[in-house]
């Protein structure tokens, strides 16, 4: 998608054909900045300290370290080192284990001299499939959003949790693929971007990404959706998914569980968007068997902000010794989802419904 | 209650005996400032601008407001005009109207010559009724908790949203009252205070108040409350009031809505805490009736704290030139309530519990 009118992905290839390059997040909305990785370690700590995030952009960052590690050392050893070391950076999202696996059973089949090649080769398959999984979400999406539009007089309002923007994945985004094609096809939306507390993705993040698109939009805490929902501004939400069961439970950021029933409440459809890598087949009951990541207290206790100067600043919010908790993601029952929409077109939250376009994972 | 071992009132007179003294809650918890108000004028921005805020404690500050008008001038006129600038500084909190339509009806019966001493008698009489209702909201709070309590190992789980403790009444507090008398009884609690975007008086005020008093607290983001019912850590919910409705629904800072949901998903005890002059008689359907305050979208795109200098700092939050909209309640309705707590007892959110307490508003 564009940033300031020009092309962007939120990682790639330098020209040298081997360094990575991604826009580290934690300095949006306020500046734009690329860094470069040049090792496995470098990607382990751009994922755990979130200068990337999203589940399927999560994945393709380790992907690309392995191929930073495979480098210096492509043996058997160092691909279970390295691969060791990115999983351990976030525990949520399954694409992360979906993407490292992809690598290490291509890799594990081939001549140690042949691995740095192939992980190359492998990384930028895993992209590509994002960013055409992200495009074709957008397009089961949009037949979604064209058949509200079409019982809708002035701007259709849409909700959104936290960021599953072209920022989350390679480009495109989940939930944000197929408001960026209404847009385009001329459908007339107002987006409801939840701030997502503790970090903030939504006003940072979704709003930054809209705005440099020109979708209209209205940033709105976390708190405000239900009460929209009850008067009447909201036809539909979708949000995304860092790891989604066989039965169609969701994982994602937390608060996404309020937003469900509050929808659900109101009869307001309420889709998840996600890619195939978001599956996780061995797992039923979302509730009793996702990890939870749990992070810093100090992105509760403090924010991170531009001060009147132009100055980033991070300011106490609670008295000091304060107990804070911060629990990263929670889990939406499938019985609160109207659909799922993935590459493959849109089902019920259902292991029928995953089932039916999915052939049980295959 | 406490602050530094030395018991405080929200309000009080000065030793004048008229002047008005509060503590200025907009520097909580870094600075503890208590103002003076010397005019009606002073009053009503104390109200507009939150040095004081929670619908008990708006009611109150009104009261007192009247009081300084008629020290000025105690014409009808004046009267008139005094309660007319104080009626408009918030539109949501019912209480403000209840109290002020008390001075007006007590000043009216008087001889011009004798009003501001009756303004002052009122007003403190208003006060003294509204400390003695948040004891026992307390009591017959207690009475819940400690019958949860006895079923429960380790400490009891208690969520609250906003402040309704005793900086939103003169003393004691709504949600918060009970909580300090079962604290006090040696009931091991520990207390899920809800930041509150995007005013932060969860964040900012709850936390401050437990901490001084020494009950145990835990602070989070409004997005995680519905993750921790499905994990078994909430035992109760407990929320302040707004306005409540003939029939039980119940206006209360924006948010409180999505926990009700989320409580009764989990079938987990949702109560409400209030006193007689939240209730508004003349209202039925809450959602359609009530009317919410909109405020500046200001309180969204930016956020106030201590940098690391101990300096206050205003930072942004959002891309420069988002929209952003700040809605300042949304109303649980009464079918998600499990119970009101009330200065005469606990009773079903409906209009025959209601009318069994009082007698139809008598």
């Amino acid at each position: 998608m564009k940033v300031k009118g020009i092309a962007r992905r939120s990682i790639w290839l330098r020209e040298d054909g081997w360094s990575l390059a991604l826009i580290d997040q934690r300095h949006l909305p306020h500046e734009f900045r690329i860094a470069t990785l040049t090792d496995c370690a470098q990607a382990a700590t751009a994922i755990r300290d979130m200068w990337v995030r999203g589940a399927p952009l999560i994945g393709v960052t380790a992907a690309y370290g392995v191929c930073l590690a495979m480098r210096v050392d492509a043996s058997d050893r160092a691909l279970s080192d390295a691969i060791e070391l990115l999983l351990a950076t976030r525990p949520t999202a399954v694409n992360l284990r979906w993407a490292l696996e992809s690598m290490r059973s291509t890799l594990l089949a081939l001549p140690v001299g042949e691995r740095e090649r192939a992980a190359y080769q492998r990384a930028a398959a895993i992209a590509e499939d994002d960013v055409s999984s992200c495009s074709r979400i957008g397009d089961h999406g949009l037949a979604i959003i064209e058949s509200l539009a079409d019982k809708k007089k002035g701007p259709l309002g849409i909700l959104t949790h936290c960021n599953a923007g072209w920022l989350a994945t390679v480009d495109w985004g989940t939930a944000l693929a197929p408001i960026y094609k209404a847009h385009d096809a001329g459908i007339e939306l107002m987006v409801y971007v939840d701030e997502t507390r503790p970090r903030n993705q939504g006003a940072s993040l979704t709003a930054w990404e809209l705005q440099e698109h020109g979708v209209p939009f209205t940033v709105i805490v976390d708190n405000a959706g239900g009460h929209l929902m009850q008067h009447g501004k909201i036809d539909m939400c979708i949000v995304g998914s860092d790891r989604t069961t066989s039965r169609g439970d969701v994982c994602n950021k937390i608060g996404t569980y309020l937003k469900a029933l509050a929808a659900h409440d109101n009869g307001i459809p309420f889709y998840v968007a996600l890619p195939h890598s978001t599956i996780d087949w061995t797992l039923v009951d979302g509730i009793a068997e996702i990890p939870i990541e749990e992070r810093s207290p100090r992105e509760v206790s403090h924010m991170r902000g531009l001060d009147q100067e132009g100055q980033w600043q991070e300011i106490a919010l609670m008295p000091e010794g304060s107990l804070a908790l911060n629990i990263g993601f929670d889990v939406t029952p499938a019985r609160l989802i109207t659909g799922l929409i993935t590459e493959r077109g849109t089902c019920q939250a259902s292991a029928e419904g995953l089932a039916r376009l999915y052939d049980k994972g295959a």
